[in-house]
């Protein structure tokens, strides 16, 4: 394995829209949403590691998260756990591992990925990332892994390819699109040049601290006047000052779509940000009548295209309804129509509103 | 108190349409279902206590329960507990007790009632039954209380009095109505002479074993060629023996639709059969969007019609759903829609067929 590839995995999300299955005191990335006997965390991990050393791994997640990390990987050193101290989004994440990294090794050419994607075909994600490293080692340029759309989702942001190819897998980004209205997306479906942001981005440490430099000079700086030796006197109380004064910004909309050299590459590997139930769903095993049904002794009579979870030993008996959640955990469960994932938050704020944080 | 009149409270179902909450080892009459503080057999108990000697007041259950009863009915002589040993509907339950009741006291005044009923007005239905029983008493009559229909309901059976009216407050009895369609309900409802049979019955129990002599003198033998006398020896297996040979049928089918002397009065209070949870869901306090919340920690997020029932502490979030059961207990819980309460036996059915007995 190659000692300058480095793999940054970030596992800080709350993942409230899988609640209450998911809970802020421990969220999705450490759980095993689709029951396969392993985290989202830990397939991650598992991931990566048949390409990229454990000990140039790290795991930069809330430092209320670092105790969770730590029994869920123990083949990982236990100092590249990184804890932030807030959440600030993606672009301070970012700038502070990279620089971390560029103190450890000049030559550092990484990975960042998030914790809590389903990715099914490990091993063409294995061949795409080495690709997209070895194309970053010998290139300034910051590369990110474009999903091929199947529908028109209106969740995703999306990247426009350019015409501009380097070689058969990678080509130049023409821009970065938000999230669009479906009537946009269903245009992009039908456009070739169009790719889901996956996330996942390779980039030489030297490479993206330079972009910061140039397009968030402010956050650079803020960074970089403190990570610039590998002396540094309590990481943790400067960081803390640092994140405090900090943004919170993607690193989409703080570099990504700013800067000249982003190239992408079609991912050859099967893929879903499990986002949501309904993406959880289309994961799942289902029955005949397209339900599915994760735990013990649940029971459907009469109902079709449900999901029903349960983590207890309860009996669940479902009847005769049609595209319903239904999530069972030891303190807490939620029953809400699949169409209406996206007002889970709003379930919980009312939830919060009249129980305070008891069951968030 | 009048020492000739006696209660009989039927107390031996098995409530399944409130499953989970009724259970066949712990059915409705055991429960507190609208949250009032009493069991549905101890406000029973309680109604008939005001009029009526405790000593005078017999319980007939299935002999599952007759522990149940005793626990529940603290002031409830114990030998006036009677165990059934099989599910035979209401005929032989009646046959066995007016005969037993006729051993004890050859001028005994009988009030035979569900134990599972909600009554709203005890002290008209005081007045009611005292009515009843002062005339049973005079004459060799069968009665029956009446309930002046609401709406359609094709669930009960109905009664047509005849314009022959011995008084303002009885009618005599024309026939006895099954359960109609849709159509014959409404015209029922639009009938002043029709009422809603409550399965409340009056009479002396001299009055009904003559019936059952004329009317059904198969049963007659078979119950009065052994309680014919008040030193039976064994009745347990005395009363095994017959219940096994005896067929399973109502009252109103094996007397009541033959009998010649049969009158209803009509009741003055308000009554409903708590037959499953839409009858519930009428009588439970609900917010301002009709949702019935019964239970600790229960939150509805845009949602309305709304029965969510909880006997522990999880939290259950509901969001945006109309008209849904949500049942949660110690160890089930059922979700289905509110129209569809008819169909929690056939949910049930599939809920054996996949896991036994085991949470039936």
């Amino acid at each position: 394995m190659n000692s300058n590839n480095f793999a940054v995995i970030m596992a800080g999300g709350i993942g409230s829209r899988f609640w209450p299955l998911s809970r802020t005191s421990y969220p999705k990335q450490f759980l095993d949403i689709l029951g396969t006997g392993q985290t989202l965390l830990q397939s991650t991990f598992e991931r990566f590691s048949s390409f990229i050393e454990h000990e140039n791994i790290y795991i930069v997640t809330s430092t209320d998260y670092v105790d969770i990390v730590a029994q869920q990987l123990l083949l990982l050193p236990k100092e590249n756990i990184i804890g932030e101290p807030e959440r600030k989004n993606t672009a301070p994440c970012i700038a502070y591992i990279s620089m971390k990294l560029q103190l450890i090794n000049p030559n550092a050419n990484l990975i960042i990925a998030p914790s809590d994607h389903l990715i099914l075909d490990p091993e063409n994600f294995r061949t795409t990332c080495l690709q997209a490293l070895d194309y970053t080692e010998k290139n300034n340029s910051l590369v990110t892994l474009g999903i091929r759309p199947t529908h028109p989702h209106t969740g995703y942001g999306y990247i426009k390819s350019s015409s501009e190819t380097k070689n058969e897998y990678i080509s130049k980004v023409d821009l970065f699109a938000e999230k669009p209205c479906l009537e946009k997306a269903i245009e992009f479906l039908s456009d070739d040049s169009y790719f889901w942001n996956s996330g996942i981005f390779i980039w030489k440490s030297e490479d993206i601290i330079e972009a910061f430099q140039l397009y968030n000079p402010e956050m650079y700086n803020l960074f970089h006047s403190e990570l610039n030796s590998k002396d540094i006197k309590d990481e943790n109380e400067v960081i803390k000052s640092i994140y405090n004064k900090c943004e919170s910004v993607s690193i989409d909309y703080a570099i990504m779509e700013h800067a000249k050299n982003v190239f992408v590459i079609p991912a050859q590997f099967k893929w879903s940000d499990l986002g949501a139930w309904n993406s959880a769903w289309e994961n799942f095993e289902k029955d005949e009548n397209e339900n599915a049904m994760i735990g013990k002794n649940i029971v459907l009579a009469d109902s079709n295209g449900c999901i029903v979870h349960s983590n207890d030993d309860k009996l669940i008996l479902v009847g005769g309804l049609e595209d319903m959640i239904v999530v069972n955990t030891k303190d807490a469960i939620l029953i809400c129509k699949r169409e209406n994932e996206q007002h889970i938050k709003d379930y919980l704020q009312k939830l919060s509103e009249v129980k305070g944080n008891q069951f968030l």
